[in-house]
């Protein structure tokens, strides 16, 4: 690949498979700029990043905003509560208003899918997705991607397995849409009535035997059980979501030797896995915290610098 | 006007017609620092802008945080909910306690009227007043200023008319300061009910005719209906009003060629205005909001570079 | 003293006199930075300073983030309500979290004592207190000693009397601490009901009676009576409380002539102190708030610059 294009980051779905490559080989030179003693390159000096977040977060929000600032960018916090949208300004209205502001991106979260397609296809600013409802979070799957490639050294031929609630999941989403472009063989397990149905059409496979996936798979990703999403009448009870899909000691032991085990956080701790499990040998949990830096720092240094201003690609 | 002397904008009645023409001056070259690529000058490295919000607002908040961080100027945010005035201090105790911290500008809402006049009666740092109550909004004149000049090349002689809750705003007691000052014509529109009596003193003409007013007026500024501000009482219905008064291409027909349309924000499309007429050719209302990080710059710039930090002029 | 060897600020039990002086010499220095026109040095340019707020504060983050930005650190602010903290994770899941992201240091609040001890026992980042629960708040003992210093030219001999509620003011117990070890005598005065069983087991002295207190004191600093948390149980009325241990012009008529009145502020005007004696010419409240920010560069730079980052000392 020789010139990057791309203005905006909507989902994994619409980066080839070289333009993902090029995101992470980009983020390896800039996760060792988090790790000097002077955590910071001028590359977006002048530039201004705004994180327009509609539903809270703390990880995600202050992963790009430090990423933003090891760049030198200037940032701006607009989160929902304390913004003129209790005045019922539409989530466009707010974007039109702060790109009028003359700022470079809108890094954006929001629980209704399809917001940071609005802004893109109105706006002529950069626009990130930070989440959007059940639909996508690309740069969770892109540190998912940079943190597997880390530790097991490639991605293609990798059998990863996502756990959980995948109907409710962007990370899942994501995923599959990366790990497949990347040559992974993509596995999805849960309770029935957490796989959506057709999932298969975006390639991956259902296999809804646990110990099964366990020893077949390279990388496990237990996902989040999100109370706070009304989830209750998809499962009998959280208790006998954990006996079953909880992954614990007991239920590695006949996981491959050099298992990766990820969480895309924040874990509920003896829910999707044991404690035991979440900070033992095998965990990349605080690694994928880590690499978000990184590669939030590599999708704002390319798409901010794309020469050519025009919205060829998006 | 030979050197800049006012170290606080507590409303535009205090700025003399040579003071608010410098300040659109120096906005001029300042909007032209936010198109350039490095969006980011020195003048105020070093200095701290602190943005003391008792009212929730996006795009004023960062607004002045984003001309403050283009000036090179440190930046904190103090939102009344997050703070000790849940402990109950009153607004002038939290004043003292941040200019005590050795800041050189607090940039402060309230819904109170009057409340930056008494911190600046107390305090020896810069006060900006970003909003207090039904009172004073300068900064939002200014730019409104500045942008009619910069659309229609000059202010004196121009008929603009303001329209729609003139009792409750503090945009529209601004502008009439700030117009009339500079030699322009204003007249209010409106249900009577929202028209306070009086207004004449402050130089304005009061025609409750919006055909008539549309017909003579060069600039047209609807002003923001604000349903959470308990209004109901003073209108029949909502939908009453966008039919009264609410501006649409129809009601435009008979209008000057080249009306300006203008609006504070945040719209209530098809109230106040129809969006139609908002995204319209005459609509001005997305360089108002480019318009008014320049001007806010220039107030800064102005405010705190002032020689001599003596309270001579208020 | 020859190094600085300290990584962490939990409470001044675990600082040496020559630690403490250190501190206090070091917020000298920087004392000066916050009068210059640029307030602002390079020191920590390229760090990461993380304020962890699970309490509300407006005067200790804001300060905390001055101090951090004059010291040209990058900030990012957390706070418990827009965080993922509302998903249940835990203090420490959330610190763990903000350290793989290559912070620097973390400043806690909590309000559960011992919290920052836990993220210290856990981290390999630089923790520092600002305030857990009712069990310390060394900065602003830090600051307290500071002012005083400033104010008297020494802390050894003086006589300091701690007035109101001594159970809860982690203030309290920091400044006793601080001020024990550097040489001073504190008195500790209140209702019965708000002095803690042994409080004389930490070196204080106890008297119930304000008159005398009064006139042996070289510096009184009554403390807030916090009716957010519930004391009511402890008071017969805050009226009752006002005229036995509130601090006015009559009551000062026995003082020592140049008597130091301090307060950590936010004061409630009227309840442990007139209006007059806040404001009044023996007050110090305001340098308390200036010298804050130095003490707290001084804490960052010393933390943050310590040589070798091994946990040697914590």
């Amino acid at each position: 690949m020789s010139e990057w294009t791309k203005r905006n980051l909507l989902d994994l779905q619409k980066f080839s498979k070289e333009e993902i490559e090029m995101v992470l080989e980009t983020a390896k030179s800039f996760k060792e700029v988090s790790a000097r003693d002077v955590k910071k390159v001028p590359a977006l000096r002048g530039k201004t990043v705004v994180m327009l977040f509609f539903e809270p977060s703390t990880r995600t929000r202050a992963s790009f905003e430090l990423a933003a600032k090891r760049l030198s960018a200037d940032t701006i916090n607009i989160a929902a509560s304390s913004s003129s949208l209790s005045k019922g300004e539409s989530a466009l209205d707010t974007a039109r208003n702060i790109e009028a502001m003359n700022v470079d991106a809108i890094v954006v979260r929001h629980s209704s899918s399809g917001v940071p397609q609005i802004l893109s296809d109105n706006l002529n600013v950069s626009v990130i997705n930070a989440g959007d409802g059940c639909r996508a979070h690309p740069t969770q799957a892109l540190l998912d991607m940079f943190t597997i490639q880390e530790k097991l050294g490639k991605i293609k031929g990798l059998k990863v397995a996502i756990i959980g609630d995948i109907r409710h999941s962007r990370v899942a989403r994501s995923n599959i849409w990366g790990l497949i472009k990347l040559g992974a063989e993509v596995t999805v397990c849960g309770p029935s009535t957490l796989i959506p149905y057709g999932i298969e059409h975006l390639g991956a496979k259902v296999n809804y035997n646990l110990h099964e996936v366990i020893e077949q798979s390279d990388v496990l990703m237990p996902l989040r059980i999100q109370l706070e999403r009304q989830q209750e009448k998809f499962l009998p009870s959280i208790r006998e979501y954990a006996k079953q899909f909880g992954i614990d000691k007991e239920k590695l032991k006949n996981a491959k030797k050099n298992v990766v085990i990820m969480h895309p956080g924040p874990t509920n701790r003896g829910v999707e896995l044991s404690a035991e499990v979440a900070d033992g040998e095998y965990s990349v949990i605080l690694n994928q915290v880590t690499n978000g830096v990184a590669v939030r720092m590599a999708i704002l240094y390319l798409l901010l610098g794309a020469k050519g201003k025009s919205k060829v690609v998006k």
